[in-house]
């Protein structure tokens, strides 16, 4: 499967990393809107071996369709900002690329954009990528829905610096219906990521707990995203619908 | 609902307990093997408050018929020994009585006895009946499905003198492919029970806890069971059977 | 050693209950204001075996006095509320009877008053009795010590129904100068009660745990506290003092 | 305080940076066996910025003696292997040079040296140079002499494909006087390192935990303790003679 990437910071360095050590998939390139890197191979600069050169492109520099025409690739994988879309939709609805964005945050409009381009494409949206985290919540509300009245409570914990809530927390709450309030947050040190859901029952307490070791972690979850989309219908597709599948009494 | 209880041992009185103080379920009795405690009643003996006598009954002074005659049940639940099924099974067949069995262990012969039973009646057998563990084997068989070359090892830390591994631990490292080797056992102090499941993917940890409070927690198990099988046609039933209508993209 | 308790309430029947298993400890009494199991044995009501009778009074039908003429003790170990001490205080200065107090509270008049036994006989106090708490107070201080600038946060977990933050939380965060604010505070089910105590270095983290299985803990605390006030000249003790003269470079 | 740096493993990368990022210390050279990256800028490899530029050696361009002239230290610390101490150690002692060695495995003959070179200089060997493992050593050695009765054991958790049981590990289970067989091994994906200590009570549980995040932990490591070597007459310490001064009633 060939990919380009759009978007180059910690992240998108962390899923190029993942994406070129494994075997199945090629990643053709990287666009990215700054010219620092500009025609830089990618393997050299993250100091990873490769057989072939492939190099970071400035929006700056060449249009996405120069691009696509020179390097064509069957996924588009977003890790840039709300506006990213605007840069590669529509070409990517033309040619029927499919698109896997992480954007943590989109407004009413590129929702409508990623509607549109959905009938199309294969439009994949994630704001949060991991598997773990998303297996977390396919978790928590299967467990809700089997004991509604359980009471529940959410332990996150990050690095001091972190501001505010964790976004991740915050969507978990809400898919469970717990209150702000339910959500605890500790900022100590170092700490990567840890979210632990607290499930207390009268006389037994469960506990799902997903704990991040490094970013390299949304490479993966975007391959296991791009696996299984493999054989889909065009259409806007969440995490849930990527999990869903894999439930069934037989297998 | 009306239940009978076979057996009355530690964990046959933690279930009777939680099944006095739920309004929804009528303990109509205890039948045990022992004279011991015949005809107390038994929201004396467990210190709870009950509007109505009800009695524990000993198998040596009078036979099941005689007792379902003048006591008829919904449904009969079994925390006695492996030869307990002999007693009920046969009347609670012909009088299409549920059956929920919480016995540990069965062997060949009795395994037939069920099977035939659910020919006539609704029959569910689960040899660890709290909500807690059968979710935590749902939950991690789910995410092996998604997931199948994670490394996933057990920690299961039970009370200094238990003997042996954990009977819970072996059932989830069969249901998981796992080897003994991959089960830790801890066995410290006064430590209930706490069965531990770590998913190690490459960037990030998965982690199902399930942690034991008291024996109170079957009784909560059974419950669960017996309002979940009230619509359901005659059969074997397993936990699994339970759990998985809980489980559609609607909900 | 013989044992005098005053006080029976929950914890006070927990702490019995241990201080009748161990061999090195007599029970000699438990007195009480209630006249609720007045004259009842002790063990009978407990329903643990003993070779002698040992009686539960009420102090509104004997005087500590003539209690104590009829069964003279070593120590009093008080579970009974702020007030217990104006029963047996003076008697217990006067006979040099060791006074163990476990009171969750005092106000200005009663430190005062312990203080002016403490002249007098061995007087200890400490609110939360039990040894697994007082240590991890006594080791988070003195990491704290070790690494004054290293961040610091407390979870506390326990069941829905408890009101407010809780008292061991609080007192761990003042003796860390830590706010309020540092304190997560769970609720959820049946959770007896844990404390977590995070200590956030920039590449590493500690993490202090306690957590309780049941009331019986304050027996064992107190029975320690018992075995190490043996040698100990009048005046006032707290639990730290008791930790301390472990600590040494050469044992 | 002026150091240098003897090897540049992935550890001794790791303690460079950190050393390199804390303006209280100054890193003058970084000497090693290999002449890969000979002569090239610490700071540029690292890709810290720095005002001054200060250059990696190998030992087979420029003797020890040549480079302490040029670039006198007040501390050499030791992060290669085991015959290191043999370039440096006589050195050092003539010249009082401070030694701080975190090589984790001395033979007879070497261990014999530092004793000898402690009679010129403070010399300070730690196989484990972090803060926490270290801290978690001595309040497991202090609980166990609280409790000598209590059970232990100890969880270690490291990424799938670390060999053997964590030296961490049995360095701690030898301190506490326990088997090998108390000892849990966990192999799953990417974790990094985690050593939790249980504390088996019978009504109550302690576990102190360990997580490594990354290697500059070792960094933190060896600035804690070149800090508290400071005032240290000459002699041999190790990381409880540290950790020890901080401990005192009145502190």
């Amino acid at each position: 499967m060939k990919i380009g990437l759009i978007g180059f910071g910690k992240t998108g360095k962390a899923v190029a990393n993942v994406i070129l050590q494994n075997v199945q998939f090629d990643l053709e390139w990287v666009l990215r809107q700054s010219t620092q890197l500009e025609s830089r191979s990618i393997h050299e600069f993250l100091g990873v071996e490769f057989k072939e050169q492939r190099l970071i492109y400035s929006s700056s520099k060449i249009t996405i369709q120069e691009l696509l025409d020179k390097h064509p690739v069957d996924i588009i994988i977003d890790f840039s900002s709300e506006t990213g879309i605007y840069t590669y939709g529509k070409i990517a609805g033309e040619r029927k690329i499919k698109i896997i964005t992480a954007v943590s945050h989109y407004d009413e409009a590129e929702r409508e954009l990623l509607k549109k381009l959905s009938l199309e494409t294969v439009v994949f949206w994630s704001p949060n990528i991991t598997l773990g985290v998303n297996y977390l919540l396919f978790a928590a509300k299967f467990l809700k829905k089997i004991a509604p009245w359980v009471d529940i409570e959410i332990i996150e914990e990050h690095f001091k610096e972190k501001k505010g809530v964790s976004g991740t927390a915050i969507k978990i709450a809400e898919a469970l219906d717990l209150e702000k309030s339910d959500i605890n947050s500790v900022r100590a040190g170092g700490i990567v990521g840890k979210h632990e859901l607290i499930f207390g029952f009268p006389y037994q307490t469960v506990r799902l707990i997903h704990e991040s070791i490094s970013r390299e972690a949304f490479g993966n979850g975007v391959l296991f995203v791009a696996e299984n989309l493999v054989d889909k219908e065009k259409g806007l597709y969440n995490f849930e619908d990527i999990l869903l599948p894999y439930f069934s009494y037989d297998q």
